[in-house]
Parts: C-alpha cells; sequence; structure tokens
C-alpha cells in the first residue's frame, strides 16, 4: 500500500457520474461545492429522480441515456452502481467516448471489476478502478454529504500494465483527492483481501447478530447492539452483490470469524476464564487504539 | 415481561451506591439532577476517587468501609461493582443493615447474583436485582450522565417466593421509575437468556470481528466497522465476568450465531446468491425496523 499524497486543486471541469444515489450523489455534492464552476453531470435510469437531484443542487445536468455526445470532450466519468453492474458499464462509456475521458469507479470490490474490463480494449485503455471507503446504511441522494469523503481513504487500483497507465493514474488520484480523499494505492487483489475483512465481514457479522437476536428481543436492546447492528439495515441486494462479487475473500474472512467464535465458546465450555478475558483483552487492546 | 410503567416521584431520601463507575456515577447523578434534597453517598475503595466525585457534585457524602452506621436508617443501596462481586456486597450489607434499607444492584446478569443471595436469610429478605440496559464502552464516573437511564428499559428480577416481596419489589421499581427508567419485571432465567441474545452476544461478535480484522488493516476500515466493533473497546476484565457469569446462555447465542455465519458460508460457498440475498434481507427488514 503506497500513500500518494493530498491535493486539492481543480483538475477536471467535467465530472459525469452514473448513479445517483448516495455515494455518486456524494461525489457531485463535494465537486460542486469544491468547483462551482464544473459541469456535473448525472447519468440514471429515472428522469424523475435524476430532475430533484438536479433542484436539490447536486447537478448541473443530467441524461437517461448513455451516448457519445455525453463523452464527446475531455471529462471523467465516476460509476457509481450497484458492483455486479459496473463493469458493463464501463465498457459501455468506453466504447462511446474519446480518448481523454477517464473512466474510475467507486465500486466495494475490485478484482472482478478489473477482470472484466481488461477484455475489453478501449475500457482498459480508459479505466482505473477506485474504492472510496466512506458510506452509510441510508440510501440515495437525499442523504448526500459534500464532506463524506473528506479524509477518508480512497483505494485506487487499476489494470496496472496497460499502456498510458501512469498519466491515467496520476489523474485518477487527482480526481479523488481533489474531493477530499486520502488516496492509496494497491493492487485488485490485496483490496479484495483486505477489504473482505473491514467491510464485508463487519456486515456479515452485523447481520448474523440481528438475525440471531430475532425481532422478539428487541425490547431488551441497548446502545450496543444497535451499534453492532446498524449497518445490517444496508441494501440486501447492494450486499448480495459485494459478498458474492469477492466470493473466497469473504469465505476467508467469515472463517477468521467462525475460529475466533470456537475459541470463545471453548472457553466459556471449559471455564478457562483466563482465556476468556484474554481474547477480550485482545479485542479490547487493539480497539481502544482507534477513536 | 410485565411492564410496569413510569413514574416519577421522588421514593427515597437517601441513597447509597457501592461502586462509583460509570453506572454508579450516573445512578447518582440522576438522582441529584431529579431530587436535589436527596442525600447520595458513594461507597468505594479509593478516597481520592470519592472526593473527585464529590467535588463533581456527584455525591453528597462517601466511604470507604462498609458499617452498620451507614445503613443505620431507611435507604436504597444500589450494588454498582462488577457482576462477580455482586452477591458478596449484597450479604456484607445486609448483614449490617436495617430492615427498612433496600438493596438493589445494576449487575448485566441475574440468575448467578440471586442464587447465592438466596441463601442468606438477611439478604434474601433485603434484596430485588435490577438490571438497567444503559451504558458505554467508557468507564469511571467522569462519563457520568444524568438523563443515562431515560427512557432506558430497567429489567426488576428477584427472589420471587420470599416474604415481604410485593412491597419491596414495589419499592424497586419505584426507585428505578424516579431516575427514569422503563421497569419491566422478568425473572432471572429469562433476563439471562434474552440478554445472552441482545448484549452479550454482540459484545462476543465485536471482540471476534475485531481480532479477525487485526491492527494492521485498520488504515482501511470505514465507519460500519467502527460501528460493529466500538463496544470491544469495553473492559475485558468487568465482560470476562458478565460472559462467565452467564456461561450457558451465552454458549447457546454464540451457537445461534455459528449457525447464521455457516448458513452465510454455505451459501457463498455454493454460489447460492439468492439464498445469501434472503439472509441479508432477513437482517436487513428486522433492523431497519428499530431505529
Amino acid at each position: 500500500m503506497v500513500v500518494m499524497g493530498h491535493a486539492s486543486s481543480q483538475s477536471e471541469n467535467c465530472v459525469i457520474i452514473a448513479g445517483i444515489g448516495l455515494i455518486g450523489g456524494s461525489i457531485a455534492a463535494a465537486v460542486r461545492k469544491r468547483f462551482p464552476g464544473s459541469s456535473v453531470i448525472g447519468v440514471g435510469r429515472s428522469a424523475d429522480r435524476l430532475q430533484k437531484a438536479q433542484n436539490a443542487g447536486l447537478l448541473t445536468d443530467w441524461a437517461t441515456e448513455y451516448s457519445p455526445e455525453l463523452f464527446s470532450k475531455r471529462s471523467v466519468v465516476v460509476i457509481c452502481l450497484p458492483v455486479d453492474m459496473i463493469a458493463d458499464a464501463v465498457c459501455t462509456v468506453a466504447g462511446m467516448s474519446t480518448d481523454d475521458v477517464l473512466i474510475t469507479d467507486a465500486g466495494s470490490v475490485k478484482q472482478v471489476i478489473c477482470d472484466a474490463v481488461r477484455k475489453n480494449e478501449d475500457a482498459e485503455s480508459r479505466f482505473v478502478g477506485a474504492h472510496p471507503i466512506a458510506g452509510g446504511e441510508n440510501g440515495g441522494f437525499e442523504f448526500a454529504d459534500a464532506d463524506l469523503f473528506q479524509d477518508r481513504v480512497c483505494v485506487v487500483t487499476g489494470p496496472e500494465d496497460s499502456p498510458g497507465n501512469c498519466l491515467k493514474v496520476e489523474r485518477t488520484v487527482r480526481f479523488w483527492s481533489s474531493i477530499g480523499c486520502d488516496v492509496r494505492f494497491m493492487s485488485p487483489a490485496d483490496h479484495d483481501r483486505v477489504l473482505a475483512l473491514t467491510s464485508h465481514l463487519p456486515h456479515v457479522m452485523a447481520a448474523a447478530t440481528m438475525t440471531s437476536v430475532g425481532a422478539q428481543n428487541l425490547p431488551l436492546t441497548g446502545s450496543g447492539f444497535r451499534d453492532v447492528t446498524r449497518i445490517a439495515a444496508g441494501d440486501a441486494g447492494l450486499w448480495q452483490a459485494i459478498l458474492a462479487g469477492n466470493r473466497n475473500h469473504v469465505i476467508a474472512a467469515i472463517e477468521a470469524a467462525q475460529q475466533q467464535l470456537a475459541d470463545f465458546k471453548n472457553a466459556l465450555q471449559t471455564q478457562d476464564d483466563d482465556q476468556l478475558e484474554k481474547l477480550l483483552a485482545a479485542a479490547q487492546q487493539c480497539r481502544a487504539a482507534i477513536d
């Protein structure tokens, strides 16, 4: 993991965002706030939703279809769709766009997307994958936040060996840095392995806790339960695509957690209270160092 | 579970609190705020800490020893010690106190405490167990909050068949209600079974997630990870005593979570993405109903 540093200068005069939900809307808000002179164009399925996003000040224009006109001048295109729709969108946009269009994304998995993009020459030459580590359990541009990315890590990956890679990656780093991100470079495989632990496993653990507790016991829950389960309220369809898109690393992460639970259960069953305290102390020490 | 309703009238002129940490300190703050004329006496090991708590306005007086003088007049004594120290403290206080002293506690487990208290006649006649479901991962009276218990459920249990039980339980309900609690009545066994799921399991899940992720991956964590693992920062010694004090129910709760994780892993391994989405949707639906 290489730290690429911050930058705050304007790098793009035109930003086109496919998918105006929480992330796409927050990118739009961040660009509009920092660079009021830039064009921010939203692309989505619903004209009604896009018009509402424009009325909310997030977009300068919008379209419900990809078209060569849309991608005829220098711009950065950010694909903010569910992870299982990103690669197709990259290929579609790449096939319609001129050479100085840069395509990036905000997907929570990277290997499957980068692998699919590599198979398409136009897409490979224009795309650098990214993942800004920010979000929330509430979807929709109504929750968009111009400061959502401020000081948040954004992992930039890419097909590393493609021609012109350096300039393209540099431009991608500048874009994400310009909206506040702390950009780091990782390979798609390293990204997916680490995010399986830091993001995908916590989602599974939150969901497993919620279902184990059950609705009938909610009156006797407190703030600890609410914290642990909060992200389980995230959209099931989006998360199914994320977990399935990082299948093997998520399985390995679940196995690590299963080992932890087995250790807790074993310490309780054998009445090994020293071991029980050691397990708790290891987690306490690590967690206390964060906030 | 029987809902006992709210009350806000003053019920006690003298409240004696053993253990002035987050919970004991917050009870003190709540009584001082709502009933400024009441005596609030702290009992603890450290004269220095107790004097600081008095200087902070939490206590009207303090003592470092239990003594018959301390328990010679009508008062409610609230034991806010680690769960493995509560039963002994109840017996010690009961042996020194007059008949119109009520002893209650704030422990997160109830069966082992109620069982131990039943073996001591004085203790059994004066004690009604309770558990206000409120807290935080930061210990110490410095984090005390007079409104920590406002509208929070407090489970009141007790040795149900002891003589004079009704008046004693009624007085206990009045006390916890007077500092804002929503009091509900449960048997110690029911309390421990449900809290194993709603409180003790989330702690284990938070700790298991934290240890699985590991310190080396912290730079790539986001707000979801921080939510899921927050309570893992809780004191390992206190939580060891809680988990060990509710051993069999916690084992059963861990087994429920292990089944959930096995279901997630199986859905991923068999590429059954419909089942994966079903597991996520069940948790999402349940969690979305809370906030």
